[in-house]
Parts: structure tokens; sequence; C-alpha cells
């Protein structure tokens, strides 16, 4: 933590993480000094030192400058802004430390979360049936779904996720106690009841009763949502149809309608495994594709998070593309349980965004850091099966795959004007990172985690080397919308 | 950390490591209970709970027994060895820790340990002249050696690492320096003096400047590992051909000579990637193979480990197994500097013991945990390239990734009636590993790291999420020859 870090709000916590649960109303102004790092294009992160970022009682960025120390911030840039020192909080990163914009996980089960880890050889269908719905099924027991979901939020929010795009179950109570958490825990997070009403696929024990009762159930999801944070300022509801195989005809039409009356986003999974596609060519026939059912029912549109998008056919992506839908890449999940290997330079190429999922329990890992790491050895994969020019640019650089998730997980969740980044008008979703130094005999930090830093590397290289080694013991805060929402102990 | 644990010795140390340094002479025996679990065979591992390990002053298991607790360990046990209870030192795993054998990492250059995570967009050739060779080269200056070192063992034991096969530099004084900080933090390890002599490929500010040159200072590594352990109990010399394109004929031949007389293990790199492999071609016109390279010289013995091994033609794969070469496997450094997916499965089909290595810094990662972790993940990349039976044989299982880890590694290392699993005869190289559990409340354990266990999970499934999500953090002391190395805070 910065040695000059001053008056940060703190409230008493049995976990490992410290939140702040200062409201809105006792918030003060902040002023964060140091180095700031974000993505100035897809291609290049931006570097900013000396640098002043002012945040004020919204949790709102109103400066953002280079060539500043305290004494003149004190002097020069705080009596810009009207504020003054006494009642600002000052948080200053300490040599070697910097601010990054928080994490955005663009899909992730948070039912699933006791499940990391566990999935043996299986591949998408007998993985759903022998870990997936039990697991799920189970959570409508509230203090399990609590215990659950807490644990889910707090690990994510110590990995600097920010914001989460969540699945819950389909039961209503459960729910909504999710966006209860996530609210008062501080995460962004757009929270979707799962619906899956389609005889079949889905086991008896764990489905709608109807697609009118997909329907019923979201719409209270909707509601309470609506009544813990009636702006969606910090949660927000998403329409959640499972998938093509698992979801009538009628409940996706339903869900259109709902998100065109609503305006909310939407998310599902498409194209993860070829078992899956089978599925989906034998339960809808009258469509060219699996991209084409969810077109055919209207849910194709700019607000449509579509989860893996590994087997795609180019006229697919070209209907993705055209009606704007995004991509939450997976990497963890796709090489864990056998999916495939998805091809982000060849969805950019076709002008689709995409951001990254962590999508716990396919994937293992709660990081969206790891998700990164392993976009870019996925990238190496892709790239293994190709020659040439195209192999080279298969591959994804430390600072692409960190524009994924940040800035490309923003403008999947529809927030690309208000996170990622640190610009004047932006919330101050963020993360204080620590990179130890070894020391002159070669001891290592404490609790610094795996990144030794020996001082002769270039900043770039400590990016680097955070990307590939890092993990949640050099985040050492996160702030969303302003408030304190984790801190390392 | 077990709270019954007794009477570990412990040393004054400023690093996040606190080895014992008891000497043999001062060592009692030890009696360690608890749940024990290694690998049974190749596809199982065995869980031996309530069970009692007992250790003698040399580091040697004396007795391995079910059905005991500490009191019918004291009243039937230990009378059987003859040992008194209160000169017996008495460890205790808690409920949810275990014992597991120490990893063994069968390739890994300490010398390149600064730049884990700095590789870009490289492939082999271009990485070893963008980043490896100057870092290497600069360890000529002891003192940065001696950081570099230290920081490596110490990061590598924290993980687990009991047993390491290094390769060092061209530098004599600095891999002298090498073997005895290995010998001092107690690290078994095999310690390399790089050969590269090879005019073209090695840059002249990085060069044996003759392969008797070569040969001499390879020696003078030889004697000086004897001065400091006689018999090569805990640190042993390794004959270290880099690899062919930066050998000549002459340097591998005497060290084919050098093994002979002096029964050493040796280690080199053999098809790492398509670019060294044509280079091996243009080299070496008479050779039909890059791995006839090495048989034509002399050098593929049952002593030889050949890291990489990716792009084997079957005759190749015959030959290494027909001369009881090992392999290394690399996953890690395979992905992220787009070398290629090796394949298991076949390389153990045609016969052939394969261990794994973190290689650093071709791999980014210190920990061979994590090496096994991605072993599964590549074994389903391979997998995504075959079909039916074949793709599913593809895959490695939890267990054997964790076989790989320690019983493989010992087969690979020559130490397989050594090291890698509890039975009486083998020395007691070990990590107790502990997973936290995650309260009533959602609340995580105090740096317990990011497996979050809810307690209804079979022992298999807690392995399989310590797999996945495990690290340093769950290591929480590690042994070498009965000696406590590492004791996390």
């Amino acid at each position: 933590m910065g040695d000059m870090i001053q008056d940060l709000p703190t409230a008493a916590s049995s976990s490992s993480s410290s939140p702040s649960s200062s409201s809105p109303a006792t918030r003060r102004n902040q002023l964060f000094l140091g180095t700031f790092v974000h993505s100035k294009t897809r291609e290049a992160l931006e570097y900013l030192h000396d640098a002043a970022v002012c945040v004020d009682t919204s949790g709102t960025i109103v400066a953002v400058e280079t060539g500043y120390d305290l004494a003149r911030a004190e002097a020069e840039l705080l009596p810009r802004l009207g504020w003054e020192m006494g009642h600002v909080e000052v948080n200053v990163g300490r040599d070697g430390q910097f601010f990054f914009p928080g994490f955005i996980d663009t899909h992730v089960h948070a039912s699933q979360y006791p499940n990391v880890g566990i999935f043996g050889k299986s591949t998408l269908l007998d993985w759903l049936n022998t870990y997936t719905f039990p697991l799920e099924s189970s959570l409508k027991d509230l203090a399990k779904a609590r215990r659950v979901y807490t644990a889910c939020v707090r690990r994510t929010l110590a990995h600097g996720t920010t914001t989460s795009a969540y699945f819950a179950t389909i039961d209503v109570d459960a729910t909504n106690l999710l966006a209860d958490i996530c609210l008062a825990l501080g995460q962004r997070a757009f929270v979707g009841r799962v619906c899956m009403d389609r005889d079949g696929l889905c086991p008896d024990y764990y489905r709608d009763e109807s697609p009118a009762d997909s329907l019923r159930k979201t719409r209270q999801t909707v509601d309470h949502i609506r009544s813990i944070d009636p702006a969606f300022d910090i949660v927000a509801p998403i329409l959640t149809p499972r998938f093509a195989p698992a979801c009538s005809r009628e409940a996706m039409r339903g869900l259109a309608d709902m998100q065109e009356e609503l305006g909310l986003l939407a998310q599902t999974h498409v194209s993860e495994n070829e078992g899956e596609i089978e599925l989906v060519q034998q339960l809808y026939p009258e469509s060219e594709s699996y991209t084409d059912v969810y077109d055919a029912q209207g849910l194709l549109s700019e607000r449509m998070i579509l989860a893996h998008a590994i087997h795609l056919s180019e006229k697919e992506a070209r209907t993705i593309a055209d009606r704007g839908a995004k991509v939450s890449h997976c990497p963890c999940s796709n090489s864990s349980i056998t999916s495939g290997a998805a091809q982000v330079r060849w969805l950019w190429d076709m002008g689709i965004d995409v951001g990254l999922g962590t999508d716990m329990s396919g994937g293992y890992s709660p990081s969206i850091l790891d998700a990164a790491r392993q976009a870019a050895l996925v990238s190496r994969h892709v790239a293994m099966g190709l020659r040439g020019h195209e192999r080279e640019r298969a591959k994804l650089t430390v600072e692409e795959v960190l524009y994924l998730a940040t800035r490309g997980g923003a403008r999947v969740v529809g927030l690309r004007d208000r996170v990622g980044g640190f610009e004047v008008g932006m919330q101050w979703d963020a993360q204080l990172v620590g990179l130890p130094l070894v020391d002159e005999d070669g001891g290592q930090g404490d609790g610094g985690g795996n990144v030794d830093v020996f001082g002769w590397e270039s900043w770039e290289d400590r990016v680097a080397k955070w990307l590939y080694n890092g993990d949640d013991r050099n985040t050492k805060m996160v702030w969303v919308k302003g408030r304190l929402v984790h801190s390392a102990r």
C-alpha cells in the first residue's frame, strides 16, 4: 500500500477484503497521484508518470493531468477544481506501483464457483449434466447461495474485477440475492437469472416450467434489481437465455421483446463445442446456423454478449458483426473442457468487439489477469496451425490482451464511455498494482506474490511480468465508481 | 501450518522462506502424521489417511503405516523403531492438509530467471539473441549472479520444487556459485555449466573458446561440486551441451566421453522449434534427424534429459526409447514462445519416460504445479487436433499430470528409487499442502491463496482444485532429504 495513502475509509470485515462502506453521501473528493497505465489503443498502452487523477464524490474522473507531485497538485490542481486539500482523500502510488483500470469479466457463472477446477476429462454436454446442473440447482438453498455468491464476489474483487456479467441460476430469490451481494460489496455487475425451459436437454429437476414461467421469473429479478439500484448504477439486470439447446423459441422471442421494451443487455452462449453445434442443428432445422437461431428470435443485437464463438463460420461472424453483437472470449474454459481455440484476431478482423470471460467453472480461474494470460497462450496455439504472416498476426501481444481485459470488455458490456480507461468523464473503476523488488541479497518481498522485479526492467517489461506471473497479491487496492471495495492486507 | 507441529528447527532469515539450517549431525528422527497423497501408478493417486511416516536422521523414510494417530504412533510405532518420543520431531498435518511429494523440475535455466514473462512475440532463435544471451552473459558479474540465483532457488523452493535440473551459464564461477546456493538453501539440484562453443549461432561475447575450453571448464564445475558435496547427496553436476546448433561435434563427443568416465547425467534440448530443426539439418547434413545428431556423438543414453521433443518423427521417438533417454516436457515454454504442443501420450506410448520442466524463462512460471496444469491444457490442445478415441486418450488427467510432476520427473533425473513418492527406503522430499475452507458467511481464509474449499468436496476434487488454482500460498512447508527448507509465513 502507498505509505502516503491517507484517510481511506475502512469497514469492519471478517473477510480478506476490507471494502469501504462509505455511501456516496459521505464520500469525499479523491486525488490519486503516481503512475497510471491504461490502453490508449488496442495495440498500445499509455504510461502516465507523475500524474494526477481527480475523482469527485460521484466517482467520476474530473481531471487527468501529468507533471504533478503532491505539492503542485495542492497548489495548482485542487484550487482549479475548487477543492480544499483538507477535504480531499489523497492516494499516492509508491515507487513501482501503478494504477490500472479495473478488469471486466464479460462471462462468469457465479453459481458454478464451488466447482472451479472440477471437470475431469469432460466436454460441454456431459460436463453440464455431471457437474453443473446439480450444483446450480442446489443454490435454491439461500444459505448455500449466500455463501457461494459471497465467496465468488469477494474472490473476483480481490483479483481486480470491477465489473462482472454474471449468470446466476433459474431461482429468482437466489438470483436476487446475488444482486444484493454485488451491491453490498460494491462490484459493478450485470446479474442474470438463467432462462432454460426446453424439455430434453434441461433436467426435470432444474428447468423453468414454461416460456411464460421463464419470462415471469425474469421480470421478478428485473423488478428486484430496480428496487435496490433504481438507476442501475452498480447492479443491473441482464436477460439470460442459457443457450439455444436449453431454450424454447417462445422464451427466446419473449426475451427479445422484453429487451426491446426495457433496453437491457442480454447474454448467452454460441458455438462452444462441436457436439453442441450438432445438437442445435437438430433442434433448429429451420436455421442455417447456430448464430441464425438467435438472429431468428430477434436476440442478435448490439446489446447481446455471445460467449465463446469458437467454431463460427465466416458467414456467422459476418452476421454477428452486422448486428453489432459482442463476443466474450473465455480461453481458460475453452482449453479446460476441450471446446477449441477461438480466433480473436479473426474476430477483430471481422469487426467484432471482444472481451474476456473467466467462464467459471468451465474455466477454473477467477482472475481476468489469468484470462488475459491464457488469451495470449491460446492465440499462440491458434498460430501454431497457421503459416507465415498469418501465424505472426494470430499471436496477441501483452498490450492486446490487457486491452481485452479492460476497454475490450467495457465495449462488450456497453460501458465503453464509463469504464476501462482513465479519462475525464469516466468513472473511477481501478486497481492499484504493486510489483515488489528483489533485494540485493536475492530476498523477496513479503507477501508480494510471484513477480520478481530486479530494478533494471522497463515499464513495458514490468507490465509483461505482471501479466504473466501476477496474481491477487499484486492487486493492492480496488475501487468501483470511486468506492474502495477491496484492500489487500 | 499444523497447530501441533512441534520442534521445527528454524533459521533466522530475511527472506520469505525460513529454511532450517540444522545439519545432519544435529537432526532428529521425525514423525509425520496425517493424510499423504502420492502417485501409486501413472493413472492413480493413492490417498493414505490417518497415516504415519517416519523419517530417520539421514532423511530416509523408515516406516509408512496407516491407522495411526499420535497416541498410537507413540505407543506402538516409535518403540518398534527404537525411537523415544521426546527425541522425535512430530509434524501433524491439520484437517484438510496433506503431505505430497516434492516437485521435480527437469528443465530450468536459473540464469534466465529475471526474464520470466519477457518474451514478446518472439520464437526460439530470435528469443535467444534478443533476451537470453545478453542476460546470461551478464551473470559473470558474481554479485548479480548471487542475487539472481538466490531469488530463483528461493522462489522455486516456495513452490514445492525439491529437485531441479538447472542450466546455469558458460561462466565457471557463477555456475559454481549456483551449486553453493542450492546446497546452502537445501534444494536438491543438478547444476550444469552450459557448453556452447560453435561459431555462428553463439555470439562472440558469449561462447566457449574451443571444444577443449568447453570440456576444461565443465571439469572445473564438476570438481567444485565434488568439493562441496562429495557424494552428490544434494547437489550434483550435470553435463550440459546447450543444443546441437550451439555445440561442435568435438565438444559433444568430449562430453559423451566424460559422461562415460564420470557416470554423470547430461541434459540438452531437442526438436523445440521448426526453424531450429531446419538449422540442425543444415549444420549436420550427415545426420538423418536432430535426434541422430546426439546419437552420433554418443550422447543419447538413459542418462540424457532431452527438453521439449515437440516435433519428433516416429523414428526419432523410437531411437530415444531404444536408448532409454528421457524427455522433459515444458508446456508453459512451448506455448509461450509458440514452439508447438508436445504429445505426452504419444511419447508414453512410444515407451519414453517424461517429466515436467518450467523451462524458465522460455516458460514464465516458476511453479511445477503450474507446469502440471499447463500440461493438462496443452494435452487438450493436442486433443483438439485429433478425433474420436485418440482425442479422448490425448487428454491428460489430474492424476497423470501430478505423476509427471513427481514420479515422472524422478525417473527423468535418475532418482526414481530415491524421490517422488512415499515408500520405505526413499528420501523425505515432500511438501505440506493446505487448502483453506470458506466459512459459513462466504469469507475466505487469510493468506490462503485462491483455492476455496466448501467442505463437501471429495479428496479427489480437492486435489483437482489444488492443481488448477493452487499456488505457493498452499505450500506450507517443504522438506528435502528430511531437512525443512521452506516454511510459509
